[in-house]
């Protein structure tokens, strides 16, 4: 156990926020529930923007900025999106504050009341359909393939750093497409794309389906999700998409005329991942150490620490690794020399450790005598004597290597912590027990589906695209499933 | 004049709105004052993005991003700023929306009244300083060089797209330091920036200086800025960079100890560009025939239009000019190939003219049979033969070439329209008529500029930094003058 951090097993929340705080990620904002992304954690956002961004872009996406308010009334245009989205959001309804004319301080001017309240988008399904309105004519105008990054709100009582805060940022992406196919492809293809960054980027293992009625997103015909087992065997909701059918066009009258000439609404999806994400990453792979980040998003993949005291000792180590370095740098990789002198050594490898950076590069005056270098790596903690002259090839193999092993590790601890169950007494001893996440039969119906939530706070993750409900029964209505499903107490 | 864009010389203000419009950089949304930026004008605000970014990286700032809200009395704290920004800003003061109990619709839950209404930033300066406050202990802490791109929110009566609406994109960067000498060097140092993006990536010229007392940000010592002026001669503020000395630190009472253990306050700089800068861009370069974009910044560079109407048409352009397109992007040009077959290529023509592309390559049947093709340039209606195995070279220098030569006509533009008076009839003379840059000199009186401001609505755009006020006398007391300053309508 690191200084500073709780014990996972001891207090899992407590290790949590005190990994986020001690590696620099975030802290908590001065308005409750309100998040600051530090340098170290928006770099790591950063690196998981860039990996979606590409993609959305290579497959035709690109990206806009639509405005932070939404008139109140949009919200209930879309008649299951409203019972979503309006309970609690930021209303905006006075546009000008003044000096207290009874004392100290600010009041707000009682005569800068906004004729209609405006709301700090929630999500921006209702803003942006507005605009198509104006955009989509014909067939010709279609597809639409847009996508913003931007920050939304939606308040939330009970808060967690990166996991559910008052404001967050995301991506959101909404399409346009004169055909239901062409929408059922694309929230497919986006979902394929989510589950490609998160399991080979972030070395997140996820599973895909489809979700339940009752957790659908509000306004959509069908939601599409990722989901991961985090280190406690609780399930985080990692990404959604979203086919929304014909849902908003209606809502908002956005019709076009197809090719041979006649009007009709328009189909959409939408579709988003958060900062939420980084919450996923440091309870995949966090350990009593701090993060432990998978080389493909570390901001620094290597941390180079000259062992010494002087400014001389540290030219010496620059001088050694010279070549080195430009060499690493020409291929890409990552690399930061820490060369402090206010810090001792002992007090720098606890720091990269706590970040989690994937390589601690040591070398002192004995390895230089030796012409090698002490190579560490962050996920074993496993330390090796590396010829300087092989270092060029032996870190690129190394990242690979922790890269893939950080991924098999969520894997196997995923599979080993996923149970099948015939019964509602098993399945209620598991959840109760060992948690994790289990898989087991559902006659389809909402009242099942609420009575089991509320009897065992599991929620149906997904419907796995790979379920095969023939011949299971429902394990709380004894009738036959209707599909098989994943529970799991979830974030 | 291009279709539907009302002349330059007619009506500006509805050129450069006809402009915005055509182009599909942006759009009104749907609360009032609120902006849409469009794919395309996102794509330019990203490359202005970029190129700062870059810049601001290799000057050793890391970005990080701050809450959206602001407790109101944070606002109160800094007593200047709470003069400049406390009045129009957007305040949350309910959390929760309702079905309405007396009809359709939402109403806003009055029991959801939050205990302190919270703001929606204006600047961050209030939350970030609140912050730093638990960040910075000792001088080992300093300095620290962040930058945020976010959303801010300024209430405005008078709106226009990208120059003045009520939520705008920017950057801002907030610094701590230890003494004020370096305070003072980085204000400098990201006005050196600002200068360099403005001129070598925008080839928008600016005047560098120091702000008057009265045109000052909220809170600062000094404030540093560029201007620019666009080509109806009014001038534009483009960013400003502040040396805010121990304000900030001593409002929320930052200090830190120093190396000889003394307890000091810290001292502090602010600085942001905004998408501002697009409305510079489009006012500086377009013409009757909508935007002229700089190559460094245009999404495109290079246009390919293939004359012809069918796929096969298209497809022997393809295989003419593959390799050309292929060296090109080797080369890093941005090359576009139009091939949608729905419009004609005079159609395209147009669109990318509006677009501003810099270069239109236009390749049909007989250019293939001469081994050649059309090269147009955007900025002079330009049209020539080229080889095609000359492409690779030519381009790149027509590249260089447009992009010197935009910045080249905006600068002698300014020259040709920046004036040297000697008394104030002169000056009244030359606002009233001809407007543009007036240079003179003025005794630093608050009173002064203030009257000359009533009487003209010229204000001070900024001290020169290459200011010699030495033997000159104020236009309007008659009094030596304390400053060499330029005047200008503003935007």
């Amino acid at each position: 156990m690191s200084k500073g951090v709780t014990s996972k097993k001891e207090d899992y929340s407590r290790w949590y926020t005190d990994v986020i705080t001690k590696a620099e990620m975030a802290d908590y904002g001065p308005v409750k529930g309100t998040m600051v992304i530090r340098p170290y954690g928006y770099s790591v956002w950063t690196g998981v923007k860039e990996a979606f961004d590409g993609r959305f872009k290579e497959t035709g996406h690109v990206n806009a900025y639509f405005p932070l308010f939404i008139p109140k009334s949009f919200l209930s245009k879309e008649a299951e999106h409203v019972e979503g989205f309006a309970k609690e959001c930021a209303v905006v309804t006075h546009h000008r504050l003044m000096a207290n004319p009874n004392g100290e301080g600010l009041v707000v001017d009682p005569g800068s009341k906004l004729e209609e309240e405006v709301i700090v988008r929630p999500t921006s399904e209702t803003v942006i359909w507005s605009m198509y309105k104006k955009w989509i004519q014909s067939y010709r105008d279609l597809p639409i393939l847009i996508n913003q990054w931007a920050n939304v709100v939606r308040w939330e009582m009970r808060t967690r750093l990166f996991l559910r805060t008052t404001e967050f940022l995301w991506q959101e992406g909404h399409t346009a497409h004169a055909t239901p196919k062409e929408a059922e492809e694309e929230a497919r293809r986006i979902l394929d794309i989510y589950q490609e960054v998160l399991e080979n980027v972030m070395a997140i293992p996820v599973l895909t389906g489809l979700k339940s009625e009752a957790e659908k997103f509000a306004g959509a015909e069908h939601t599409y999700c990722i989901e991961a087992m985090m280190s406690d065997k609780r399930a985080l909701q990692a990404g959604t998409s979203h086919n929304l059918g014909q849902n908003f066009a209606k809502a908002f009258d956005v019709t076009f005329q197809t090719e041979d000439n006649k009007l009709e609404h328009v189909y959409a999806t939408s579709w988003g991942v958060s900062t939420r994400l980084i919450g996923a990453l440091i309870m995949v792979h966090g350990d009593e150490k701090g993060l432990r980040l998978p080389p493909a998003i570390a901001p620094h993949q290597v941390v180079v620490i000259p062992i010494g005291k002087s400014d001389e000792d540290i030219s010496a180590v620059h001088d050694y690794l010279s070549s080195t370095l430009t060499s690493l740098n020409d291929d890409g990789i990552r690399v930061h020399v820490d060369d402090r002198l206010t810090v001792s050594p002992g007090f720098k490898f606890n720091e990269w450790e706590m970040k989690g950076t994937p390589v601690r590069l040591e070398v002192g005056a004995r390895d230089m005598e030796k012409g090698s270098a002490v190579v560490v790596r962050r996920d074993t903690g496993e330390k090796s004597f590396v010829e300087r002259d092989n270092l060029v090839q032996e870190i690129p193999k190394l990242l690979d290597e922790i890269q893939n092993e950080l991924f098999q590790q969520a894997l196997t601890f995923r599979q080993e912590n996923t149970n099948t169950v015939e019964n509602y007494e098993e399945f209620k001893e598991l959840i109760s027990t060992e948690g994790g996440f289990v898989r087991c039969g559902w006659d389809g119906e909402p009242e099942t589906e609420a009575a089991i939530r509320d009897e065992t706070k599991a929620s149906i993750r997904l419907i796995p695209f790979d379920e095969n409900p023939e011949g299971m029964t429902c394990i709380y209505s004894g009738k036959p499933a209707k599909h098989e499903v994943i529970f799991a107490k979830a974030y």
